[in-house]
Protein backbone atom coordinates (compact mmCIF):
# COMPACT_ATOMS: atom_id res chain seq x y z
CA UNK A 1 0.00 0.00 0.00
CA UNK A 2 1.44 3.39 -1.06
CA UNK A 3 0.38 5.53 2.05
CA UNK A 4 1.56 8.51 3.53
CA UNK A 5 3.53 6.18 6.14
CA UNK A 6 5.35 4.69 2.84
CA UNK A 7 6.38 8.22 1.32
CA UNK A 8 7.53 9.21 4.53
CA UNK A 9 9.75 6.27 5.01
CA UNK A 10 11.48 7.22 1.30
CA UNK A 11 11.81 10.74 2.50
CA UNK A 12 13.54 9.25 6.14
CA UNK A 13 15.61 7.15 3.94
CA UNK A 14 16.75 10.30 2.46
CA UNK A 15 17.28 12.24 5.52
CA UNK A 16 19.63 9.25 6.66
CA UNK A 17 21.78 9.91 3.53
CA UNK A 18 22.22 13.32 4.43
CA UNK A 19 23.08 12.11 8.17
CA UNK A 20 25.72 9.93 6.33
CA UNK A 21 26.89 12.49 4.84
CA UNK A 22 26.75 14.83 8.41
CA UNK A 23 24.23 16.79 6.75
CA UNK A 24 21.38 17.72 9.15
CA UNK A 25 19.61 15.14 8.67
CA UNK A 26 16.20 16.03 6.89
CA UNK A 27 15.03 14.33 3.80
CA UNK A 28 12.09 14.96 1.44
CA UNK A 29 10.04 13.23 -1.89
CA UNK A 30 7.88 14.91 -4.34
CA UNK A 31 4.66 12.62 -4.83
CA UNK A 32 2.07 12.53 -8.42
CA UNK A 33 -0.15 9.90 -8.46
CA UNK A 34 1.66 7.90 -6.32
CA UNK A 35 4.78 8.13 -8.03
CA UNK A 36 7.78 9.84 -6.58
CA UNK A 37 9.51 12.59 -9.12
CA UNK A 38 12.07 13.59 -6.72
CA UNK A 39 14.05 12.72 -3.69
CA UNK A 40 16.32 14.69 -2.22
CA UNK A 41 18.01 15.76 1.48
CA UNK A 42 19.82 18.65 2.63
CA UNK A 43 23.45 19.15 1.28
CA UNK A 44 23.91 22.78 2.69
CA UNK A 45 27.88 21.50 4.08
CA UNK A 46 29.02 19.68 0.73
CA UNK A 47 27.18 22.96 -1.17
CA UNK A 48 28.71 25.39 1.01
CA UNK A 49 24.75 26.58 0.22
CA UNK A 50 22.42 27.66 2.84
CA UNK A 51 19.80 27.63 0.47
CA UNK A 52 20.60 23.55 -0.67
CA UNK A 53 17.63 22.70 2.11
CA UNK A 54 16.09 18.84 0.91
CA UNK A 55 13.05 21.19 0.18
CA UNK A 56 14.15 23.15 -1.77
CA UNK A 57 15.91 20.86 -4.16
CA UNK A 58 13.32 18.83 -4.25
CA UNK A 59 10.91 21.79 -5.75
CA UNK A 60 13.45 22.19 -8.29
CA UNK A 61 14.00 18.64 -9.24
CA UNK A 62 10.01 18.06 -9.35
CA UNK A 63 9.11 21.09 -11.56
CA UNK A 64 12.14 19.65 -14.23
CA UNK A 65 10.08 16.55 -14.21
CA UNK A 66 7.16 18.28 -14.66
CA UNK A 67 8.40 20.85 -17.14
CA UNK A 68 6.76 23.71 -15.04
CA UNK A 69 7.21 25.39 -12.40
CA UNK A 70 4.20 24.57 -10.35
CA UNK A 71 3.27 21.83 -8.40
CA UNK A 72 -0.14 22.09 -7.71
CA UNK A 73 -1.49 18.48 -8.08
CA UNK A 74 1.82 17.13 -6.04
CA UNK A 75 2.60 15.79 -2.14
CA UNK A 76 5.71 16.86 -0.65
CA UNK A 77 6.76 14.50 2.02
CA UNK A 78 9.37 15.95 4.62
CA UNK A 79 10.94 14.70 7.53
CA UNK A 80 10.81 17.83 9.77
CA UNK A 81 8.47 21.04 9.60
CA UNK A 82 9.79 23.35 6.64
CA UNK A 83 11.69 26.39 7.69
CA UNK A 84 10.10 29.71 6.85
CA UNK A 85 12.52 29.68 3.36
CA UNK A 86 11.04 26.27 2.37
CA UNK A 87 7.45 27.22 3.20
CA UNK A 88 7.41 30.58 1.24
CA UNK A 89 9.04 28.26 -1.85
CA UNK A 90 6.10 25.61 -1.57
CA UNK A 91 3.86 28.67 -1.56
CA UNK A 92 4.94 30.11 -4.97
CA UNK A 93 5.09 26.21 -6.27
CA UNK A 94 1.33 26.00 -5.06
CA UNK A 95 2.12 22.54 -4.13
CA UNK A 96 -1.53 20.67 -3.03
CA UNK A 97 -0.26 19.00 0.63
CA UNK A 98 2.33 18.80 2.31
CA UNK A 99 3.20 15.90 4.81
CA UNK A 100 5.77 16.57 7.41
CA UNK A 101 7.03 14.56 10.17
CA UNK A 102 8.92 15.96 13.28
CA UNK A 103 8.03 19.40 14.33
CA UNK A 104 10.68 22.07 14.35
CA UNK A 105 9.60 24.88 17.33
CA UNK A 106 12.55 26.77 17.11
CA UNK A 107 13.25 27.12 13.16
CA UNK A 108 9.74 25.76 11.48
CA UNK A 109 7.79 27.57 9.75
CA UNK A 110 4.31 27.79 11.97
CA UNK A 111 6.29 29.78 14.43
CA UNK A 112 6.73 32.96 12.43
CA UNK A 113 3.26 32.78 9.54
CA UNK A 114 1.25 30.01 9.51
CA UNK A 115 0.40 32.32 5.97
CA UNK A 116 4.29 31.51 4.51
CA UNK A 117 2.06 28.79 2.89
CA UNK A 118 -0.18 29.46 -0.19
CA UNK A 119 -3.76 29.52 1.38
CA UNK A 120 -5.01 26.15 -0.82
CA UNK A 121 -2.03 23.85 0.56
CA UNK A 122 -3.05 20.89 3.34
CA UNK A 123 -0.79 20.09 5.89
CA UNK A 124 -0.42 17.18 7.87
CA UNK A 125 2.02 16.77 10.59
CA UNK A 126 3.37 14.01 12.64
CA UNK A 127 4.07 11.36 10.46
CA UNK A 128 6.46 8.78 11.43
CA UNK A 129 6.95 11.96 13.63
CA UNK A 130 9.00 10.11 16.51
CA UNK A 131 11.83 8.46 13.67
CA UNK A 132 12.07 11.73 12.13
CA UNK A 133 12.85 13.36 15.03
CA UNK A 134 15.09 10.82 16.74
CA UNK A 135 17.15 11.03 13.54
CA UNK A 136 17.39 14.81 14.03
CA UNK A 137 18.19 14.42 18.25
CA UNK A 138 20.82 11.97 17.71
CA UNK A 139 22.55 13.89 14.97
CA UNK A 140 22.81 17.28 16.97
CA UNK A 141 24.19 14.57 19.67
CA UNK A 142 26.66 13.26 17.92
CA UNK A 143 28.22 16.89 16.82
CA UNK A 144 28.29 17.94 20.52
CA UNK B 1 31.65 57.08 -5.47
CA UNK B 2 31.04 53.58 -4.67
CA UNK B 3 28.07 54.26 -2.79
CA UNK B 4 24.20 52.51 -2.73
CA UNK B 5 23.24 53.74 -5.08
CA UNK B 6 26.18 52.92 -7.48
CA UNK B 7 25.62 49.54 -6.29
CA UNK B 8 21.66 49.70 -6.86
CA UNK B 9 22.15 50.65 -9.99
CA UNK B 10 24.13 47.34 -11.27
CA UNK B 11 21.33 45.58 -9.28
CA UNK B 12 19.17 47.71 -11.63
CA UNK B 13 21.32 46.89 -14.59
CA UNK B 14 20.83 42.91 -13.68
CA UNK B 15 16.94 43.63 -13.16
CA UNK B 16 16.61 45.57 -17.07
CA UNK B 17 18.30 42.08 -18.34
CA UNK B 18 15.23 40.25 -16.53
CA UNK B 19 13.37 42.71 -17.82
CA UNK B 20 14.43 42.19 -21.84
CA UNK B 21 14.14 37.94 -21.00
CA UNK B 22 10.50 38.81 -20.35
CA UNK B 23 11.03 38.12 -16.14
CA UNK B 24 9.61 39.71 -13.56
CA UNK B 25 12.53 42.39 -13.43
CA UNK B 26 14.00 41.81 -10.31
CA UNK B 27 18.13 42.08 -10.05
CA UNK B 28 20.55 41.71 -6.55
CA UNK B 29 24.33 42.32 -6.33
CA UNK B 30 26.36 40.94 -3.47
CA UNK B 31 28.93 43.61 -2.28
CA UNK B 32 31.87 42.53 0.25
CA UNK B 33 34.64 45.25 1.24
CA UNK B 34 33.29 47.83 -2.08
CA UNK B 35 33.61 44.65 -4.37
CA UNK B 36 30.52 42.96 -6.35
CA UNK B 37 31.30 39.07 -6.13
CA UNK B 38 27.98 37.84 -7.41
CA UNK B 39 25.33 39.48 -9.55
CA UNK B 40 21.86 37.92 -10.66
CA UNK B 41 18.17 38.32 -11.79
CA UNK B 42 15.10 36.45 -11.58
CA UNK B 43 15.30 33.51 -13.95
CA UNK B 44 12.20 31.53 -12.83
CA UNK B 45 10.36 31.42 -16.05
CA UNK B 46 13.72 30.21 -18.23
CA UNK B 47 14.61 27.82 -15.61
CA UNK B 48 10.59 26.82 -14.94
CA UNK B 49 11.92 27.29 -11.17
CA UNK B 50 10.11 28.67 -8.05
CA UNK B 51 13.02 29.34 -6.75
CA UNK B 52 15.07 31.27 -9.32
CA UNK B 53 14.60 34.55 -7.30
CA UNK B 54 17.57 36.95 -8.05
CA UNK B 55 18.13 36.74 -4.27
CA UNK B 56 18.36 33.30 -4.07
CA UNK B 57 21.07 33.01 -6.82
CA UNK B 58 23.13 35.68 -6.16
CA UNK B 59 23.20 34.23 -2.54
CA UNK B 60 24.59 30.91 -4.29
CA UNK B 61 26.89 32.30 -6.06
CA UNK B 62 28.33 34.74 -3.54
CA UNK B 63 28.97 31.58 -0.98
CA UNK B 64 30.73 29.85 -4.00
CA UNK B 65 32.78 32.89 -4.76
CA UNK B 66 33.48 33.30 -0.56
CA UNK B 67 34.07 29.70 0.03
CA UNK B 68 31.48 29.64 2.68
CA UNK B 69 28.11 29.19 3.14
CA UNK B 70 27.51 32.62 5.48
CA UNK B 71 27.93 36.08 4.12
CA UNK B 72 28.16 38.08 7.91
CA UNK B 73 30.48 40.59 5.84
CA UNK B 74 28.18 41.39 2.77
CA UNK B 75 25.66 43.52 1.60
CA UNK B 76 22.45 42.46 -0.67
CA UNK B 77 21.38 44.96 -3.19
CA UNK B 78 18.03 44.21 -4.85
CA UNK B 79 15.84 46.13 -6.72
CA UNK B 80 12.58 44.93 -4.66
CA UNK B 81 11.53 43.96 -1.34
CA UNK B 82 12.79 40.59 -0.69
CA UNK B 83 9.86 37.71 -0.59
CA UNK B 84 9.41 35.74 2.44
CA UNK B 85 11.70 33.07 0.59
CA UNK B 86 14.45 35.16 0.00
CA UNK B 87 14.32 36.89 3.23
CA UNK B 88 14.32 33.66 5.01
CA UNK B 89 17.32 32.39 3.05
CA UNK B 90 19.08 35.90 3.63
CA UNK B 91 18.58 34.85 7.29
CA UNK B 92 19.97 31.80 7.04
CA UNK B 93 23.06 33.17 5.18
CA UNK B 94 23.44 35.44 8.25
CA UNK B 95 23.81 38.29 5.55
CA UNK B 96 24.91 41.31 7.22
CA UNK B 97 22.97 44.40 5.34
CA UNK B 98 20.07 44.83 2.77
CA UNK B 99 19.55 47.64 0.73
CA UNK B 100 16.59 47.30 -1.64
CA UNK B 101 14.85 49.68 -3.76
CA UNK B 102 10.86 49.80 -4.24
CA UNK B 103 8.59 47.93 -1.62
CA UNK B 104 6.37 45.37 -2.47
CA UNK B 105 3.32 45.51 -0.51
CA UNK B 106 1.54 42.56 -1.58
CA UNK B 107 4.62 40.49 -1.66
CA UNK B 108 7.08 41.62 -0.18
CA UNK B 109 8.88 39.80 3.81
CA UNK B 110 7.78 42.66 5.84
CA UNK B 111 4.15 41.94 5.00
CA UNK B 112 4.37 38.56 6.80
CA UNK B 113 7.13 39.40 9.50
CA UNK B 114 9.80 41.05 9.94
CA UNK B 115 11.21 38.25 12.60
CA UNK B 116 11.77 36.49 8.70
CA UNK B 117 15.20 38.30 8.91
CA UNK B 118 18.18 37.55 11.02
CA UNK B 119 18.14 40.14 13.90
CA UNK B 120 21.61 41.40 12.88
CA UNK B 121 20.88 42.16 9.17
CA UNK B 122 20.45 45.83 9.01
CA UNK B 123 18.12 46.84 6.52
CA UNK B 124 17.85 50.27 3.78
CA UNK B 125 14.52 50.15 2.16
CA UNK B 126 14.24 52.90 -1.02
CA UNK B 127 17.42 53.44 -2.71
CA UNK B 128 16.48 54.39 -6.00
CA UNK B 129 13.09 52.97 -5.18
CA UNK B 130 11.39 55.22 -8.35
CA UNK B 131 13.29 53.63 -10.91
CA UNK B 132 12.95 49.78 -9.12
CA UNK B 133 9.24 50.23 -9.13
CA UNK B 134 8.73 51.85 -12.55
CA UNK B 135 10.53 48.67 -14.01
CA UNK B 136 8.18 46.65 -12.53
CA UNK B 137 5.28 48.52 -13.15
CA UNK B 138 5.71 48.70 -16.95
CA UNK B 139 6.83 45.11 -17.00
CA UNK B 140 3.21 44.23 -15.50
CA UNK B 141 1.77 46.95 -17.58
CA UNK B 142 3.09 45.04 -20.88
CA UNK B 143 1.80 42.04 -19.93
CA UNK B 144 -1.86 42.93 -19.77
Amino acid sequence: MLDDAYFMRQALAEARKAFEEEEVPVGAVVVINNRIIARAHNLTETLTDVTAHAEMQAITAAANVLGGKYLSDCTLYVTVEPCPMCAAALRWAQISRIVYGAKDPKRGYSGFSPDLLHPRTKVFAGILADECAELMTSFFERRR
